[in-house]
């Protein structure tokens, strides 16, 4: 953030100091910087850029420009034109949106897996950038989308062989959008322009195995793949096909390209002629058989004569160094072809420098195609990649619809998916008449799972790529708003609760009746009446006058008496069932709310002592009779509840399940051992 | 982590793939590795390093050995010994229990403000390291604290302006361990090297500043500032006082240390009195007035004469290049001295690198004394800012008592403190009588910031610090335990709740009397009745069974009816007071239970609109009436009838009496043919 030098602080910004940069009132000034964005683009009238004339908008693009342009002290060539992004253009997500949905990064901060790193198949940094970048951008407005689509489509209808053609041509592209930002800064080094030499060269190939007839994007993208011949012309002429990887060091510039620098090289690649007939000549005058002519980068050219040998030295050779069984010479000639050689090889570094200088500033004048051409090799392969996850992890192409729904057929969770065997998918009809579904079922039952695969259905449709479902219809959609999970803030001072409760009235006041909302748990940070009644206020708000398209999980089964009272709610839950005093999660989505959350068990399979859970089990039992005698008429009525079932002991649930014609007598004896521990100290570990 | 390379996969350690290497079994072998390290220490036995001989040990510190050498391909001379830390030696958190305690990374992945933000006030990077390594790495072993908090009250004792010249000396030392690191890899730059001999040279300086009479700790390290004199000797000699930054560029040998570098340099600074003098010559012979002798990197030595005085050009100039005014010439005497001048200048910097990489070699004799001088510097700058910030924040210095209790009176929580205005600091006492406490309180009233500076304080004391309180006198402690807040982790498959009852599952498993645990709400991810009975059971097997020093907050009421029923537990509450319709957070500790949670108020300040909230507390006016119209009488009242001695499965009691080292495997077989049997037909007598 740039800040006016003399602007009391952000506190309420709540921002790290090293994100605040102040600067002085006439780099942030509208005035300012208008001038200075003309003057950098070239232009009379920033009406050229499409940008609305709004002064602070100005304002805020010459600040930032001021401020590059303040820390890289360089002209900037690279930043070549300005785009205004309307806000309205993009899918609304807040940051906490962005972290639930675990786009690029997981909750608890790593890489993988993510929703990107699942899909990603790019063949280039370039592409990957773009494939993240879109992911962080999806665009509300839907034909930028649906044309990602129609090329995706367009890839995968063209078959496998083409498009294998094509990514292998994007996969060994180099970083185009990185080179040219460095010409742009004049820091390109040899091997980018070798890289960037072989990339233009290959350039008509990858158009021809694009062809012709194709989709619009697809068209438009190919049209950029063409940047003026007099880049490879420069390039080709100039770089040498394997330069050395600094130019300090030389073997950069083609031979051929400077005359000049040809003979100086010449004079350096012909010392090795000159030292063998000079050994020859001094071995003939002196009589020395084994006098060698060598030269090393520290003591430069010298003669050596072993230490046998001495007497026969010449008057004219003057000692250089002294060895253990050699002594080593100079003589006026040698040191001549020394200074020569020598003065050679360091003119024809300074040579090469000044002409790798020269290269890139007549590169530099093609800063805007090759932007372009960056542009287009990273939009191609994003799409070839989405195109690719298409096809590997069967995803279909959505639907934009203009009547008001979310219908989403066979929907899957594409993380989740991947970590589990037998991933179930799942339906949802979100609509006008049900516009807001209340979903219960057990712990670990795959009510997180559903709820945001829905999201991250609608995120990928409006990024641009397939979705995972066999069918899905969407609807328009202007943000996507998730309330999941909890954590404290304690240094500003907010407690577990006031996160909940802050992000529910942001949701409450920002959210339309086009967003999607999903709400996994609320109001479990308070008193059970406090929670509960806040619970039911704000669902009955979603549902009656946000009116957004919302998913609602609870474990309030209080909650699921709404779906009678308010036409546009319904009811849905996760099934399980009990299976051998188990339970087993069908993660089916069935239509009614669920009758228990299953805790204890979910508690005994998370490893709670056994005796713990007995506790806890007795405790329940006679918490239910308790609310049974005193039966709450209105709330605590509504679920009728089974007897929890009996939670075996660890030890008898492995031996249910051992077949035993099925075992060798040494995995008996493991086995043995294994239920040893199993009661020594049910579940695990010991503690004594 | 390091894995044999044809071991399965480790899929139950859930890390991610980039976290795995695989060696091949030679490497990982604990016969290699012994003789690996005896061979890298030149030791004739690890006995030295007083490793345990436990051959475990030896194998994963021989891999992690051998894998460096394999990725850094060189000698690592740096790797100077060897420290077994016993895990009994620290006190033992957990993952969560360091993310939750915020050390040096907020729960958001912020850098700031943490624990080490706040009181770093270290003056040099090698001190902020050993200060970030103490708080990762308190000590359950009291000796060494002890120690440290012996050395911050001698600083404190010593006064501030002793203290402030010792810390002037840290901040302008340069980092030694990362020199030394460099030097021992052999890639230490000039700038390195100028920087250690002035810290050297300051070394003196720094020990007489310290005085005599210190404590021990303090005494050690005074002791490891005194490396031997001819490093300094070393660098003094052959390094110049503000060296260029890179050896390529020449200019850091100092003048003297070689007579050829001299000499070559000397030829190269000669030159402009030769050219001024062949300036003059010229001018008289050719009679041009405006004749010039000039240099340039690209194109050498060359005489400039103007377009108009061509015709007065001698013979023996050859034409070198042609500009707009003017032409350039180089006469044989120019060429000459051209090629001996550049020459010497390419061997002057061939020399300076070989030297240098001497010098380098030399001091690689010394990387142990400047180990330990590295580590001396670091300790004294992390001694001297928990000095500085026990000064800064009002600390006082703990007591390690021998008997059972943490009493702590006025602490505060330090971070949060920063924070906010008016921090309220509160008192905690637990001991064997009194030893877990059920915290109630309104929201936002401050339970979680009282229970983690607890916490807090019992980590700085342990981590050697001063401590944010007006007294704490700390008994025994081996480990602590937190369960904060909530997250589910899709991908690995758990629920909120699921990782919930996983934490709990842990701390019950491993805490012991020793142990301060923290449980900051739980049970809130199922439905409410599951939730209770599950925490209810919790905090019974904390207090009773597990005896942990331990702090349970909850929003569950009914819990607080444990503390008139264990002897050993107590009720305290934050307290607040409703003010002119709204809520007074007092953040004053309190015995006894609070009697609201004030989660409607607490919804109203963060924003849900004011309809809802009015909508909620209608809703819960009709909970609250329902619920006392029924009052269930005694919510526990069913726990009361103790339970029945359960009678044990016999599958069970049969497992209990196995000797299994007695077993071959085919008794095994037999056996759990027979298990198999009774639990088939539970009772295990022969009635079909």
């Amino acid at each position: 953030v740039l800040v006016q030098d003399d602007s009391p602080p952000l506190a309420s910004l709540n921002l790290p100091a090293h994100a605040i940069r102040r600067r002085n009132a006439a780099a942030l000034s509208a005035a300012s910087a208008g001038k200075r964005l003309a003057e950098h683009f070239g232009v009379q009238s920033l009406a050229a850029f499409g940008l609305p004339d709004e002064s602070h908008l100005i304002a805020a693009a010459g600040a930032v420009l001021e401020y590059v342009q303040f820390t890289q002290k360089t002209a900037l060539p690279h930043i070549t034109s300005l785009r205004f992004e309307r806000d309205g253009g993009l899918l609304g997500m807040d940051a906490a949106t962005r972290r639930n949905l675990e786009i690029t990064e997981t909750l608890t901060g790593a890489e993988s897996p993510t929703l990107f790193s699942c899909i990603e198949r790019t063949v280039s940094a370039m592409g990957a950038r773009r494939l993240k970048h879109w992911l962080h951008h999806p665009l509300a407005e839907r034909a930028v989308p649906a044309a990602r689509h129609a090329a995706i489509a367009w890839c995968l209808d063209a078959g496998r062989p083409a498009l294998g053609g094509v990514r292998a041509h994007l996969g060994s592209a180099v970083d185009v959008e990185r080179i040219t930002t460095r010409i742009a800064l004049a820091s390109a080094r040899p091997r980018d322009l070798s890289g960037l030499a072989a990339t233009l060269a290959a350039l008509p190939a990858l158009t021809a195995l694009l062809g012709a007839a194709l989709p619009t994007l697809l068209a438009e993208l190919a049209a950029g793949l063409s940047p003026p011949s007099e880049v490879s012309a420069l390039l080709a002429a100039a770089i040498a096909d394997e330069p050395q990887a600094s130019i300090k060091d030389g073997g950069v510039i083609r031979a051929g390209h400077s005359a000049e620098l040809d003979e100086l090289r010449a004079l350096k690649a012909n010392a090795g002629d000159f030292l063998v007939a000079l050994e020859a000549r001094e071995r003939e005058r002196t009589g020395i058989a084994n006098l060698r002519v060598e030269y090393n980068k520290v003591h430069g050219f010298f003669i050596e004569v072993t230490q046998g040998q001495l007497a026969k030295v010449p008057a004219d050779y003057q000692r250089r160094q002294t060895l253990k069984n050699a002594e080593r010479f100079i003589t006026p000639e040698l040191k001549v072809f020394e200074d020569k050689a020598l003065a050679a090889g360091e003119r024809a570094l300074a040579l090469e420098k000044a002409l790798y200088q020269a290269l890139i500033e007549s590169l530099s004048q093609f800063i805007a195609p090759l932007k372009r051409l960056a542009d287009s090799l990273a939009d191609l392969d994003a799409i070839t990649a989405l195109a690719s996850a298409a096809d590997e992890f069967k995803l279909v192409q959505p639907e934009f619809v203009d009547d008001e729904r979310i219908a989403i057929e066979g929907g899957r969770h594409i993380v989740v998916e991947q970590q589990v065997e037998n991933f179930i998918d799942n339906d949802v009809l979100l609509n006008r008449a049900r516009q807001l579904l209340v979903v219960t079922g057990p712990n670990m039952g795959g009510k997180s799972t559903y709820m945001r695969q829905v999201a991250q259905i609608v995120l990928l449709a409006h990024a641009g790529s397939f979705v995972p479902a066999r069918r899905a219809a969407l609807g328009p959609i202007d943000q996507i708003f998730t309330r999941i999970g909890a954590a404290d803030d304690l240094a500003s001072g907010r407690s577990t609760f006031m996160v909940e409760m802050t992000e529910a009235a942001y949701i409450l006041r920002h959210a339309t009746a086009k967003s999607l909302v999903l709400i996994d748990e609320i109001g479990r940070g308070t008193s059970t009446f406090d929670g509960l009644a806040l619970a039911d206020a704000i669902l009955r708000d979603l549902a009656m006058k946000v009116r957004a398209y919302t998913l609602f999980s609870t474990h309030y089964f209080e909650l699921t008496e709404a779906a009678s009272q308010i036409k546009q709610v319904a009811n849905v839950h996760l099934s399980a069932t009990e299976h051998k005093g188990g339970i087993v999660f069908l993660h089916k989505v069935e239509s009614g709310a669920a009758s228990k959350s299953y805790g204890l068990q979910v508690a005994s399979l998370a490893g709670v002592p056994q005796e713990v859970v007995r506790a806890a089990k007795k405790r329940l039992a006679g918490l239910e009779a308790a609310a049974d005698a005193n039966a709450v008429p209105d709330l605590f009525a509504a679920s009728e509840r089974e007897a929890e079932p009996e939670i075996p002991h660890p030890a008898l649930a492995l031996i249910a399940t051992i077949e035993p014609d099925q075992l060798s007598p040494r995995d008996a004896l493991q086995l043995i051992y294994t239920l040893i521990d199993h009661v020594a100290r049910p579940g695990g570990a010991g503690r004594e």
